[in-house]
């Protein structure tokens, strides 16, 4: 059992089967009866809890309050902001009956023809809609702005291609939707929230990430402009992992959302929305995880330490457990998450392929022999390495292998990223480079055109113009006229 | 403004309009333009999140975890367990396309009607049927048991008649659904889960609340019993505030969940589910508020002390502000949330009234002449008394008062509900005594038919078979036929 926990796909034969194996056998999530919806597991859960709380935290502390908006969207909100129908409405789940009967046949239940809707409803695929019809009766004066909402809901987008956490159908996300006088401060707010996602997921996932612009045909549909942070996979693939948008008047305008300001003249409102979602699972795992299963930074772990007792028989165990419950109580103290598991209808050896598997950052096994010589074997789950430590002043000793766990994962990953970060400035060789994966800096003309004409030939998009690096200005790679500064090119999940 | 903003309609004139208004002028919720579905407002939501924390912790604190399945639900899981779709899959959302496109005339967007569904999805009205689906691969052997499992969530029931908290179309709640090895253990998590709820609504909500078991007419449908706790409104209207559902062996045998026993046998699961809602909320609202607005129990309240500056000038409000600010920090120190609103928009009679329509357990007003005095004006909500108390220890003294505020509120309560609480043998006094609300400890020989009738001729149901109190038998007062105990009778909402 043990070794069939462990008997993964090598990320080096097939990263994408790795992928799916690893999220099913890591207990995170699995498919569920529905095409292309997920059932996320109570570990899985776990962990996007633990994100959910510090982002929310994160966003009170920038001013925000929570609130909830309609699950259900009537068709023609979707029409009113044109650009938004054309990106998003389409795919959708509409609702067009509010109720079964009893099939005539006895078989089961039928639509009731009867219960048609006179105007079909729409699953929300996001919430600017309904939530910009909702602020048109809560704003009228300067006085009333800004309003800085956020709502964690699920949202649905009917996908063709699904993958567990990267791309479902229904998937659980925060979006925030702010409302303010000026577009200055819109588009100071748009950059603080992409500033706060950056900080989550650097300081917290461990995942560096680019901060940049989205080029215009990677813009959300209605915005003005798109901020994105994009991180790099093991594969070499960019991960789009959160996005902060600048909407400008457009929803103000759509849902006719007027203020007074100081000078006592109408105004129309200016408007952001920005928004991670369970995706963020799928960076996690992605950044992180090795051919042996989940790697997780401990600021995110839900078991940060797990104790695994190795014993012969009863008294055995009564000493181990009798030494561990002090350990136990330090680390709790300092507010560590451990897990004794004490177990008896497993062996050790399955416990420890099981929490390597998912990712536990620091494994403790005291065995009897230990107890004699006041050691424990420390296993960290980033490098796998063991070490014979002492149980005097353990409590302090596996804080520290945490801090260090959290700082090597959030290293590895930046020294990987840079490694696979180049420049070019000849397209043939750009050609060639982007199958090697990773990020490429390149010089673009700025054009829809240009960068239609390198996806349809590369299958790399422009992850971002990002906002620090070089920035000086070139020749387009493609077309030879001027570029303002190099761009992030790169395949993407 | 300030009186615009307390001008209700009194509870005695009209209590179901008192209610509405003060859901809207207390910022708690808003009806939305999407029929039934609420707007849950910034202030709304922040004590729904304090409901959801107290309850999460709770729910960890007796072993169990959360996760999230599908939001919809296919058609034909709905037939599989025969009283749980004649009880609840006829009134909901059926979504049966999954694309819209372009109104060939150019009127916005329509149905596409080549994307229509195989199978329709049902927005979830509950999630018995997925889940138990879904626990078929979890469940294989006793060791795989118990799974004691949370979900929050949002759930669609197509509803005629809503009003906002109460009765919603959509609405926001938590349901355990835990799988057990043996009928006893299934039992007794339903019995747990029910306890849970009474000590949150009695401790938290100072809501006290009858517990006791739904006759067969009020079962949860699919369940085997339907344990309750009925709270009991101003209006001496009952409010069934929170469920828990012995399901028997229904939904394992309806899904094929079985598992293998200690004796290698293999038997079908035993299963519970556990809900409370949204509707929490308006338990809250009408067991505390009174003509002038909201009332909260400090336990959940957002905002447990506001603090009011009076003054003439800029240098008056600064001589307040440097007085309040170590007021403020002893507060937080003692994990008291305080908010000092030194706002100059808004003038001190403004703030107070908006503050006693939100129900702030705690008004501290401090002008200058209190500062040469060392004095502050402490009004409590509960009672509306002011005091004039000094600053001195102040923070000991608020921590207090808000200790009493909640014993007071939950205390005020359980005096009504008994008064309101009457003992009938006759059927003729049980008319007549109903029409005066509250609830009525009757004799009733156990039949449905019983129930029915008293329904039809009384709007009165049987809120329960309460496990505490007198356990004499009698005589039904309709039939005169045999009753084991008293059980409780009120209209409800």
């Amino acid at each position: 059992m043990a070794k069939e926990l462990k008997n993964f796909t090598k990320r080096s034969d097939n990263y994408s089967q790795w992928y799916n194996e690893l999220v099913v056998k890591a207990d995170l999530a699995e498919q569920s009866a529905v095409r292309g919806c997920m059932v996320i597991k109570p570990y899985g859960y776990a962990i996007w809890e633990k994100m959910q709380r510090t982002l929310d935290d994160m966003f009170k502390a920038t001013g925000h309050q929570n609130a909830y908006f309609p699950l259900l969207i009537p068709k023609s909100f979707l029409s009113r902001e044109a650009d938004h129908v054309e990106g998003f409405a389409k795919e959708c789940a509409v609702v067009t009956h509010y109720r079964l009967k009893n099939d005539p046949d006895g078989n089961g239940v039928v639509v009731d023809p009867a219960a048609r809707l006179e105007e079909e409803l729409i699953i929300r695929p996001t919430s600017e809609t309904i939530i910009w019809n909702t602020y048109r009766n809560w704003i009228h004066s300067y006085r009333d702005l800004p309003i800085l909402v956020n709502q964690w809901a699920n949202v649905f987008r009917w996908e063709m291609r699904t993958r567990m956490f990267l791309r479902t159908a229904e998937f659980l996300w925060q979006e925030g939707h702010t409302a303010h006088a000026t577009k200055e401060e819109a588009e100071e707010e748009a950059i603080r929230m992409l500033n706060v996602y950056a900080d989550f997921a650097e300081n917290y996932m461990a995942v560096p990430v680019v901060k940049g612009v989205k080029s215009a045909n990677e813009r959300f549909a209605g915005a003005l402009d798109t901020y994105t942070i994009e991180a790099m996979m093991q594969d070499g693939k960019a991960l789009q992992s959160g996005t902060s948008h600048f909407l400008g008047q457009n929803f103000a305008k759509a849902f006719d959302v007027t203020f007074m300001n100081k000078d006592n003249k109408p105004e129309y409102v200016w408007a952001t929305s920005w928004g991670v979602s369970t995706r963020l699972m799928g960076a996690l795992i992605m950044t992180h995880s090795d051919d042996n299963g989940l790697v997780l930074p401990p600021r995110l772990a839900p078991i940060q330490v797990v104790i695994i007792p190795i014993y012969k028989d009863a008294a055995g165990l009564k000493a181990v457990s009798e030494r561990v419950a002090p350990i136990v109580d330090a680390l709790r103290a300092k507010g560590i998450s451990v897990k004794y598991d004490d177990a008896d209808n497993k062996r050790p050896g399955f416990k420890f392929a099981d929490y390597e598997v998912k990712g536990v950052p620091v494994r403790l096994a005291i065995g009897q022999r230990d107890l004699e010589n006041g050691t424990a074997e420390l296993m960290r789950r980033d490098t796998l390495e063991k070490e014979i430590v002492s149980l005097e002043g353990i409590a302090d000793h596996i804080e520290k292998e945490l801090e260090d766990i959290q700082k090597n994962l959030f290293e590895r990953a930046r020294i990987y990223r840079d490694q696979m970060t180049t420049t070019v400035d000849d397209y043939e060789e750009f050609k060639q480079k982007i199958e090697e994966g990773g990020f490429i800096l390149a010089h673009w003309d700025g054009t829809p055109e240009t960068e239609e004409r390198i996806k349809e030939e590369t299958k790399a998009t422009i992850r971002c113009i990002p906002f620090e690096g070089d920035k000086t200005p070139g020749k387009c790679m493609v077309t030879g006229n001027p570029s303002a500064q190099r761009v992030v090119f790169a395949r993407s999940y």
